[in-house]
């Protein structure tokens, strides 16, 4: 069966995801973009057409897993807009006409609407669903790839919490946020089903990678 | 001036530094000895006479800082004994009669009482004081050499709150504890004031060192 991975989640040394105060103009709110400058560095980035250097070593390799045999993405409300977007009937998500993900994309949002689809194959579901169910969705969606739980940090921890994901791979940033959402809240002995190794690299982050046993 | 530090201490990935649930027979409450497994196969604890193989590796040369240059330990209630060791006269720490200090430590409490000199160049002195104040004694006691803080967590938080701490080396341990006493709690932008290294090794944890700029 197709494996559930989690890529490039990236959190403050406290355990944030996202700072406190997102908005419109502030899609990580207090953070800023200081939880991804690792990843803007890299080639994965540079190919994604974001600029930089394009250096292609640790901090890249693992990037670059993210777009690797998946063939759908699961997100919360919370990645695809800032609070309240689901009052924008023209809300098409952050990322523009041709977003990054190029598969079928499920938010998961307690108000849906019909699909959207987007340029470069990315189309856009809508459900309010329980994981397992939207994994469901998604999965058949995925033709036979592996599916994406793309975040924010509380989709990634209920999906982790129901025992949904194999592989998980999570950054972590020399920063303390202080507020913000955190990853880490409500799992418990969570090493007990994972393999898990850490990986420093020289531009400061440590990649924890947790594959289930 | 001699020099602040805070070594070993360790957390889980998820931030507690111990567990629920602190009792006699459970100094660090539900996390048993977990958040210390990677310090008992050094060859600094097996000189310790704690056992263990003694690799001299990456573990053993953070671990072995311990020590050195050390002329005075200041240490929190919780750190000296179980929750209500105040009641009880006879408490002299849960290190016996030869405690592995060997200098002047000074142990944080509410309800101060006299000194006690124990074997082999231990002297615990009992201080009702803010850590500046603390500092200040620990200070003098060392005889120019660095102070350490030895924890507990709340102890290390309230003096790197203060800005007290020239290095902090903290060891990230690859379990979810869930619950206890977390370290980073209220120190949001701590990175603003030092140099943040990590380094993963081969037993799975992640040394980070925070050198004050």
């Amino acid at each position: 069966m197709s494996a559930v991975r989690v890529h490039n989640l990236s959190i403050s040394l406290d355990g944030f995801a996202t700072g406190d105060g997102q908005a419109l103009d502030a899609p990580f709110g207090h953070a800023g973009e200081r939880l991804h400058e690792w990843m803007f560095a890299t080639r994965f980035w540079h190919e994604m057409g974001g600029g930089g250097d394009g250096a292609a070593g640790a901090d890249h390799v693992f990037a670059a897993r993210h777009g690797q045999g998946i063939g759908a993405e699961i997100m919360g409300a919370g990645k695809f807009g800032p609070p309240g977007w689901q009052d924008d009937p023209a809300w098409q998500g952050w990322w523009g006409d041709t977003p990054p993900f190029r598969t079928p994309v499920f938010v998961l949002t307690h108000r849906p609407r019909p699909s959207i689809e987007m340029g470069g194959g990315t189309t856009y579901h809508f459900l309010d669903a329980p994981p397992a169910e939207a994994l469901e969705r998604a999965r058949e969606a995925a033709g036979g790839l592996d599916v994406r739980v793309g975040g924010g940090p509380t989709v990634v921890r209920d999906f982790l919490a129901e025992g949904l994901v194999d592989h998980l791979h999570v950054v972590q940033v020399p920063i303390l946020l202080g507020r913000g959402v955190r990853l880490w809240d409500g799992l418990e002995a969570l090493e007990k089903t994972y393999t898990i190794e850490a990986v420093s690299t020289p531009s400061g982050v440590t990649h924890l990678t947790f594959t289930r046993v």
